[in-house]
């Protein structure tokens, strides 16, 4: 029988706080600003710090990164340019991302992965604060040595 | 400046349990049965589960592997292994191995990695039982889920 091939990867996933309301009140403009948040702040970061998109559902986003250390210096960039990207905004137009950081040892099935690992990881980020970042305790030691 | 590559990797450390005793009484005995059992049985183990030989000091052995799931499975298929070899050895010439299992987020070099977890990974082997394996529980959460 063949084996699963498995790897260690960091798992980042974040999602858009409030999305069905913004859709409610805006769909075409509400997807036009998320798409522009894709391209012109998330993926100079993915690319800076070598993340891979795995998959994209409506508001959600799944990256994994080979290094926790790099998957959380994406991250705490990522919420800082949309610091930026909502200076202007009022409040309730607002962009905030949820996300949330795990490590885990995952099933590589072509492009996309599974495993506990990425439920963790939604699941983390499920609970963080808008614009915040909730890092689980496995990717925190490995992040701090 | 350029950031360092890193990568999460889980990082096997082996040494012989009596090294310098087995030394002291019979060199190139000793040596050759080491050699033996790196090609007869360490091998075959790092090609199954993807392993990468990082360094060889002396008696101690450091691997590298994608997976801490295929980390423990080729530290449990070769100390089982071993316990074959020794079946058949008087107790004081056998050749057991100590191994420590560790994951961490390591900066790679050429063919080399540095970082905590390759330290802590040694630390954890020397306090190892003969022909046993300690894995940080860093390893084990990854492993479990």
């Amino acid at each position: 029988m063949a084996r699963d091939h498995r790897k260690l990867a960091a798992i980042v996933a974040a999602d858009v706080v409030g999305y069905s309301r913004l859709m409610g009140r805006d769909e075409s403009g509400t997807l036009a600003r998320l798409r522009k948040n894709r391209s012109e702040r998330l993926d100079p970061v993915l690319t800076k710090y070598g993340g891979r998109l795995v998959k994209l559902t409506g508001d959600g986003t799944l990256v994994e990164f080979p290094s926790a250390v790099d998957a959380l210096s994406a991250a705490i960039e990522f919420q800082q340019a949309m610091v930026e990207v909502n200076r202007d905004q009022p409040a309730d137009l607002a962009l905030m991302f949820r996300i949330g950081l795990h490590l885990g040892d995952l099933i590589v099935e072509g492009d996309d992965l599974y495993g506990d690992g990425v439920n963790i990881a939604a699941r983390l980020e499920a609970e963080a604060p808008p614009g915040g970042i909730i890092v689980s305790s496995r990717s925190r030691g490995a992040v701090l040595r």
